[in-house]
């Protein structure tokens, strides 16, 4: 059954061309360059993903081991950046942060050319878990970390300096799903935010920064952290039942349910329910797994809306130890390769993203002067 | 004679409704809220402008009043802002500090709901000018100016700030004229960018974060400046007409003419070029006006390309001394009510903007393991 399209929100309307991923088309319903994202999350790291997404190619390993060594090499922080994050105050949002972090990279690291633009996009990839675990530790703990960290993935890197301590193999490779999960999605409202940006010929850091300001939204990324929100407050599946019932009768919006494109499953819900289980009888958690299961079967039940990518996510990354603001900053690490890819599609052939609008207001009339208005 | 609008860049397509401008339709060419700008530059002040188009009608003397004196005390900046603005170096783009300022002014006064979205944008349109000038002084000269001035307009709070001297009432009103043209025109790249962002439910801070950063592109707002250093190169009104016809053969883009929606003229063009010609003869000025008024001819004549809003505006604010870096950064301090009104017209009838797009990628195929890989 095809998901009814109108004209509002430019649902079903073409804005444009991409070669980076079809949404509820082929596959499992989500493939970026050609490729399941299932078959991705099952045998691929992060880092394979975002270099297929923004080089074009699946890397072999001496491609890719000069990649990770790349990027391991562009975790440091200026100072000037640094001081900037140590003025931000700690109940600051951290998606504010970021963005206020990247725009300040823009003014110290300026793209000039666009020749620049990998390179550019690279030192994003890699510095962008610094700016975010930076600002959370030195806000939180009054600590000034090391940034520099040797571990291998941007999701290591992330966790070490997050928790002070080098991650769990586990917990590492979940972070590999789950980024891969989040890098790509056609033409979704962030990656749309970028790309009209991109087609006035502005420069990545300015595409990256607005990207970061839509994401933030609770109807976009916003969505798994207001889903975290909700699940904590049910004490157990019936209360979930209850309460969720509760919600639908006063027809409030649920976070982390209903999708603009698809319109019977998310493709990624089913993989990072898996990984939330697994971590769930990891911790030996008995309420927020099964308060999770009841969410979807209701939501489906009464309403037939399902999980998207961002509902299982709560729960994984909670399980994880990861504060509940800093959910949708990583899906920022990982969305970063999607919005650089398109940034890149949209400069190859651009035409500047400019469209109509249905005027609704009043008719031509004359200025009043001023003593003649009410 | 209608422009050809084709698929590419929406160029025609409905993206939504408004009620806050029409772009080629009536009157003169342009009108905010049904008055034509024409009328609204020869007979108000900015501040009435943006009244009018932030809170729905023109004010009369006691709103106005109070608007101005609203505005006038939030001027001042935070000292966590000034200490970021004061890291950002002197060669850096003044368009990325405006967009770095914005997103750290989201940092410390964050708006934490709609209702706040009106004293969030007084707060933006009052302190942009302080950010911008706070930091060029800064940088440049190395002072930390006051930016509690208590000129009576924005231009003049401008102004006064840039010169540290109070501007001359030519200047002044030269600001108001330039600031109503510049403040609002239908969905542009930078509005749309704004909108797309607020169709998430995000925050007004990236909202206006994200426009400023579409508007830096040099297909948008950066043309003023781009058509100054064109100009600034020219000579005499012949040395222009030979090196224009020589970049005309070598079909190099000219900043400063044609437009998206409008065919045959931009209305803004004629008042701001009166202005321009009024400033030149008050600066004795005898090469940069005829420079810029040959280039019209040429354009129009070899390509039938007329002058946008931006390209008499590149002499006119040469002629008041203003740095050519700070030209879209005025842009800026004016379009401001522009996007704010759009996002709060998004927000009170919203559905996320999320379109589709055309898939040009690879077939679906299965992730090779990596030692399959060339
Ligand atoms: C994702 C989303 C923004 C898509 O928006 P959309 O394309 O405009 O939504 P649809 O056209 O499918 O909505 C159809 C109906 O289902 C309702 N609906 C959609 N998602 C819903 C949800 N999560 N909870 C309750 N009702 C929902 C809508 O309100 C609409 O009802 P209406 O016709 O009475 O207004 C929307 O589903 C949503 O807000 N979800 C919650 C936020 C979220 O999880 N975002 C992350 C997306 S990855
Ligand atoms: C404003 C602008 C982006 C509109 O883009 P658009 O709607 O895609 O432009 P059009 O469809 O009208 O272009 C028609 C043709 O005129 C050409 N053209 C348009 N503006 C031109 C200019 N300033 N100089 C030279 N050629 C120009 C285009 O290249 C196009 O030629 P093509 O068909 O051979 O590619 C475009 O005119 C431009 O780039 N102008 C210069 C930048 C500028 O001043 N921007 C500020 C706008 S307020």
């Amino acid at each position: 059954m095809a998901k009814q399209l109108s004209g509002a929100g430019l649902r079903g309307q073409v804005a444009g061309k991409t070669a980076l991923s079809t949404v509820g088309k082929s596959g499992s319903g989500l493939t970026y360059r050609g490729y399941d994202v299932k078959d991705l999350a099952e045998k691929c790291q992060f880092e394979e993903v975002a270099y297929l997404i923004l080089k074009g190619h699946l890397p072999n390993q001496a491609e890719l081991d000069d990649y990770k060594t790349k990027l391991r090499g562009m975790r440091g922080l200026p100072d000037a950046l640094k001081n900037v994050l140590e003025r931000i105050p700690k109940n600051a949002h951290p998606m504010d942060v970021l963005r206020t972090g990247c725009s300040m990279l823009g003014n110290l690291e300026t793209e000039t050319s666009f020749d620049q633009q990998q390179d550019v996009t690279d030192r994003m990839l890699a510095c962008f878990p610094s700016i975010i675990c930076y600002w959370y530790r030195f806000s939180h703990d009054g600590v000034r970390i090391d940034v520099e960290t040797d571990d291998d993935s941007i999701g290591g890197h992330f966790l070490h300096m997050l928790h002070g301590e080098k991650p769990r193999e586990l917990h590492e490779q979940v972070m590999h799903v789950s980024l891969i999960l989040y890098a790509e999605h056609e033409f979704n409202a962030s990656t749309f935010t970028a790309r009209v940006c991109a087609s006035t010929l502005s420069d990545m850091h300015s595409c990256v920064t607005g990207a970061i300001g839509s994401l933030r939204g609770p109807l976009h990324g916003g969505a798994n952290e207001a889903a975290m929100e909700m699940i904590e407050g049910f004490t157990s599946a019936d209360d979930a039942e209850e309460k969720m019932m509760g919600m639908l009768e006063r027809k409030e919006k649920i976070m982390g349910f209903g999708h603009a494109i698809y319109s019977e499953c998310d493709p990624r819900n089913e993989i990072i329910k898996k990984w939330s289980e697994k971590l769930a009888a990891d911790v030996g958690d008995e309420v927020l797994y099964p308060v999770s299961v009841r969410c979807e079967e209701v939501m489906w039940r009464e309403k037939k809306l399902f999980c998207n990518a961002d509902f299982f996510h709560a729960s994984a990354y909670n399980f994880m130890g990861i504060p509940t603001p800093l959910f949708t900053p990583i899906f920022v690490m990982s969305r970063l390769t999607g919005w650089a890819a398109h940034v890149m599609e949209q400069r190859a052939d651009n035409r500047i993203i400019r469209p109509s609008a249905e005027y609704t207001g009043e008719e031509l009339r004359p200025v009043p002067t001023i003593s003649e208005r009410k």
